[in-house]
């Protein structure tokens, strides 16, 4: 008498190879989602530009309304999204409050695609 | 008869020198939010960290629901998104959809941010 192999019963997942674990671990991924939420707006992105050329120096806030046509407020608003996702620093003189780049801080947002 | 020196009057913009006009324009900042909102969340962040892994290859869609725990309707969300974005590359093989990285897609981002 011959017999038959017996057969694995296919699954539904037979299509493909499972793509095991993520390499990025889910807290790590809220982490950083926030600092690329902090870039998503262009705004907020030309702020960076205008900071990242007078680096390493401070900008006034008073001065960053006039080049984006934005009102103060709003202006504001964008520069603490970005003071939150670590990539500026704020400096308080008199009244106004002056902003930097945090130096190395898109290189390390950089850093973060290179090893995703 | 002693003449005082005449000064000039002080305007509201005495604070701060003008940073003057942003050195990224509006449109391509708009071109370049774009990427970083697609970047801008964890799921979407930890699909690309598995697609890098398995770079050049492609990986089904039937195969980043369950490392992800997530339904497939919301995974194919954020892969559209990801997708829409410039970073991925999408081929029909039957039934299913696989999806790979763009080859140097991130490195341009991270290019994006240094050119800021």
């Amino acid at each position: 008498m011959k017999l038959l192999p017996v057969l694995e019963p296919v699954t539904d997942e037979s299509c493909c190879v499972p793509a095991g674990a993520p390499v990025l671990g889910a807290d790590e991924a809220r982490q950083q989602a926030v600092v690329f939420k902090a870039l998503a707006d262009p705004n907020r992105l030309r702020l960076l530009s205008i900071l990242k050329a007078a680096s390493p120096g401070a900008t006034c806030v008073c001065d960053l309304t006039e080049p984006l046509d934005l009102s103060q407020p709003t202006v504001s608003h964008h520069l603490k999204i970005l003071l939150e996702a670590g990539l500026l620093h704020r400096e308080k003189r008199g009244t106004w409050a002056y902003f930097s780049l945090i130096p190395g801080a898109l290189d390390n947002v950089a850093g973060v695609l290179a090893d995703l």
